[in-house]
């Protein structure tokens, strides 16, 4: 039976190192810490975070630190690798192995993939992955599908899409491997080029059902949840090959029109174009009440880790 | 009656949603705020607050998050626009709808004059206005007056000078309207090219008696309170026109001699040149100690808002 | 006797500043801290530090941050001078004459070498050196001398070994001057170039035994203590000087075969290649332990600057 030992001191680094059980059971403290949100608990107690954000980002640093700041603890940092000895050419090993000497736990995102790997292997503390480059955003798949279960009240039976770029998307890497722990089918929606990464298909390879497409409208109408994403112009070889899939793939209200009843729509956010604002009072826009849940999932998951639970 | 329901979850937006009864009230708060500063309370614990700069700023920044330190609360946010994902070309307004989904409570800055109203549209916490462009900044006014009433017993009954760019500087905007409230004569001390912006003669027609004029020695002496402001070189057509006024506008022991007795001197600060740093002395110098009134007012704003007082 | 009173209310600007008794005393604060550190106090409950980094830095940063997490209380301040009012004209004093009003003790880093001493004239409560241009780092030379003091049993009796740039090292000199209060022979390993400072070499005549060499390799084996610095390529004329003093100063496996048995090696990170990685694993390797004196030393700092201890 999975319990709180499973997690205590333990980094979170990625979605491969967690079964459907483990999953489930982080879902359950999070459930948990949804009135503890509101009515303010010490389980954190004189603790201390640190977030080391050797990339920046809004939600996810935020959300972190006001994770722990609702646990009672505080939060130590820094959101920008220039104002840290990164720039006097200290390696991130040693940024890891001086910072656990001042915090419980450290959050982390850095542009190298290994980047968290590396750091719990040198640590004596827990580490958890707020994003290592384009391999995984663990923590951002265990809120989607505590969101999805609150939407949608089991992710058994589901068919899930995940749209745009699939390839270099971190977020979509780490929830497909979650998802494939349930009885969940997928539909990767995606220019070719821009296709799954292969160690992703190869890992949750038997374990679900996917199919692969580049059109949108076709799927559309099978999903319960459509999960979309950023494509970055930066990825593709020409102005015209970008905006052909830039525009497929935008979800305005006549692309909502496609879609089944009740079928939510989910994205990591920032959005920049991908979903008309128009859809934002749709009853299944639900991207921005997905950003809560991370709050309630990053808490399960601090403090299991610092064992405070 | 004005009572602490007025102010629960309402955003802080325009000193134009504000009159002379809700001032007080804020006012007595603040009063209450002073002691509470240094035995220090829990009045904010387990609540946070989310301190969004997209425009640095040292003194609104620092004074807004240690007021929710001070009343027991948490922070987190940003200080600088390019750690955001602003950068990612995500609107305020998205930044704003995912951010409440972890803080209870935004105070914000930005450089657009209608960021903090879009921004409290959109929300469903408050928003606490740290600066609009130049077209607000009522905290500040609120902590002026404040400080104004400390040193002077009452703010009826005085004549308040305004000095320096009338049309650019959010602070003298939101404090003639605020003053606006009481029964104050204003003196409007600017070059021509920087009088008072138009709005704010218009929404204050008819509520205070005011005068403009170039020329601060010949006002000077009439003065219970003279409030200085910076002027900015890049807002003149040349250089010298610029040395003109702003060599006319310096406060110096020297001008400092011209002035009514008991005449108090304040600054939203960070000055530059306005004013000599001999005055600092003076007994009549307010600018240091005005700072500190921003803490009782940020901690009454604060508490009043999130409905903990 | 020494006691709490010798510290309360007062800055913490220079070594200097600080006997024997005053470090032993102050060392012994920082034992008590080392359980409260992990059970958590809150000793410091409702205070507010603000951490004003005019020059970018991670570790002194994060670990006065972290020292007043620790200690109960909340922290404040900018990590960039980019986001602060200076960028506006504003001079420090004038900074710490407003965030003043904000705080209750303030940390600082600066790239002047009188900075920290400025801002304790005209400040009212107390600063906090956290490194002042390459002049001092007195924090550090307190944590230098704990964790020198745990691993050694006592400072008296020791040689010690201050290798690197030891004219723009502001941790050597503070750590020197510190050193110079104990029954300790100093070791001074340096270009000539770069030979100790001469105000600190003034400062400590008569009451410290030193010897200035070049070769590390002469002296290692008589050393209780190698402390280690980093070397600015930027401080010497060309590459070639560069390289060869570089290259002497790298302390590998190969280096520490030459050692006394039981010397311990410690450096103020970050490095950048003075220690080769090899070396991490070695007993005598102190400078990642090194690091956690300086939360303990810092919440005794603190605590005593507050008066809370």
């Amino acid at each position: 039976m999975v319990g709180p030992s499973r997690f205590k001191g333990k980094s979170f680094i990625s979605m491969r190192d967690y079964n459907r059980d483990e999953i489930d059971f982080i879902h359950g403290v999070a459930d948990e810490m949804m009135p503890l949100e509101a009515e303010g608990t010490d389980m954190a107690k004189g603790r201390v975070m640190g977030a080391l954000f050797f990339e920046p980002s809004t939600r996810t640093r935020l959300s972190f630190e006001s994770a722990m700041l609702r646990l009672g603890g505080g939060v130590t940092g820094f959101a920008d690798p220039g104002v840290s000895s990164a720039k006097k050419g200290e390696t991130m090993e040693d940024t890891i192995k001086t910072v656990e000497n001042y915090v419980d736990i450290i959050a982390m995102r850095h542009p190298d993939e290994w980047s968290s790997r590396k750091a719990a292997a040198v640590a004596s503390i827990p580490i958890l992955n707020g994003g290592s480059g384009s391999w995984e955003h663990p923590t951002q798949a265990v809120l989607d599908m505590h969101c999805i279960k609150h939407a949608k009240g089991s992710l058994d039976g589901l068919t899930v899409g995940l749209c745009g770029d699939l390839l270099y998307g971190r977020t979509v890497h780490s929830l497909m491997i979650g998802l494939s722990n349930y009885d969940v089918k997928l539909k990767l929606i995606s220019p070719k080029k821009l296709a799954m990464r292969e160690d992703v298909i190869k890992y949750t390879e038997g374990k679900v059902e996917w199919e692969a497409t580049e059109d949108l409208t076709k799927v559309i109408g099978d999903l319960d949840v459509l999960y979309a994403t950023r494509i970055q112009k930066e990825r593709f070889p020409s102005e015209e090959e970008y905006k052909r899939f830039a525009d497929a793939y935008i979800i305005d209200n006549k692309m909502m029109a496609k879609a089944k009843k009740g079928m939510v729509l989910m994205h990591p956010l920032p959005r920049v174009n991908e979903i008309a604002t128009e859809v934002d009072s749709h009853p299944g826009a639900l991207y921005f009440k997905q950003v809560h849940h991370g709050i309630w999932v990053r808490m399960a998951i601090i403090a299991l880790a610092l064992g405070v639970y």
